[in-house]
């Protein structure tokens, strides 16, 4: 990856960026990472958009969250991406506490260094939340079956399998990423985020298909 | 342990006992294995006092989760016990909701049956939620290091080691349980709930040890 190979990385797959993740990310204390990930958020900018990552979330993302809090639903975050690295600042940006992020992890140890308790990141992964992960991270952390759940990948196609069959009423949707001018065009044959099985079966399950381009006014925050 | 050899289990420790749970509490569905859940605790009684397990929780505990939810405190069960085993009816019992629990667990497994997405229970230990184990389970489960805990065995010192070393105000608190006359007497020599470690390190890092008999005024709720 340091060599530049990103499409062998690609290649490699979710599993492999998770190894990447393990070897990077492990070897310190969990408090040690957590204020690499704030330093991180804090300072990094996008390489295309040059805006700070934490102004690149989704506007009808946040107007979402914000509906469905104020009529008493809990609202959590279901990513694969590492939940350690989420969480220090998904309360800021999201309005949704460490608690209410489910992730990918690595093991972790408890050890005494120089009489004081630390947490230590392991090279070794414990849980990757996607796919049939996530369905299996909702239950680990959560205990109930949501009832809504929202995705834009086929890495959430089981997590709205999961939503959607529970009794009662029940929502699921996808958010189709059609809109190449403003943020990205790409479903099928994408390495990351790809979108293929949803678009098929999805509508067959009821499941609400979103189209960036056409169902969103607005895409950031702020202006587009 | 069907053949009446409790001590042989005893002797094989949690980490045994978690070996029986996983190979009789296994091979069904987390919603399956839910039912049995509360069906058992709806009637089970206990062989000695005669009253159901949801009548043999302690009053002074009741009191201080609602004190902490009065004062604006999240509260989370953390517990060497089984996670889906409690999550069904510790909202009913203290007041804690499904996502508020931390326990042992289980590797899961998501599957299609019939055309029915469904989680199944394996016959595999995932997370050991003792010990060493609590302080990693609250890590992955709630993300913040807890401003108080409560414990009663060696089982907790670790959570208490770890919340109590946090910055800021902390309080741990260790319950001894010194009253055979109201509920047991046991500590040092327990194969089960063993507290020796507590009492001879906890008051040097500033815990407060309770004494059923001497500090609890009731033990169960309603008339002792």
């Amino acid at each position: 990856m340091l060599a530049g190979d990103v499409k062998g990385v690609a290649a490699s797959g979710k599993k492999g960026l998770m190894e990447i993740i393990a070897a990077t990310h492990a070897g310190m204390s969990t408090d040690e990472f957590a204020k690499i990930a704030s330093d991180w958020i804090a300072n990094a900018k996008h390489p295309k958009t040059g805006k700070p990552y934490t102004k690149m979330v989704y506007q009808p993302m946040l107007e979402l969250i914000d509906y469905l809090k104020a009529n008493d639903f809990d609202v959590y975050i279901v990513s694969g991406g590492g939940i350690e690295f989420m969480r220090p600042w998904t309360e800021k940006v999201y309005g949704i506490p460490p608690q209410n992020v489910v992730g990918s992890s690595i093991r972790t140890k408890f050890e005494e260094k120089d009489g004081t308790p630390v947490i230590m990141r392991l090279v070794e992964i414990d849980f990757i939340d996607d796919k049939e992960g996530k369905p299996l991270g909702i239950n680990s952390h959560i205990g109930k079956r949501p009832i809504a759940a929202f995705g834009n990948s086929d890495g959430d196609f089981q997590m709205l399998q999961w939503t959607t069959a529970g009794g009662g009423r029940r929502f699921g949707l996808l958010v189709h990423h059609d809109d190449a001018e403003r943020e990205y065009a790409y479903d099928r044959n994408s390495h990351i985020g790809q979108l293929a099985r949803g678009l098929d079966e999805g509508p067959k399950l009821g499941w609400t298909i979103v189209s960036m381009k056409n169902d969103w006014s607005r895409v950031y925050p702020g202006n587009d």
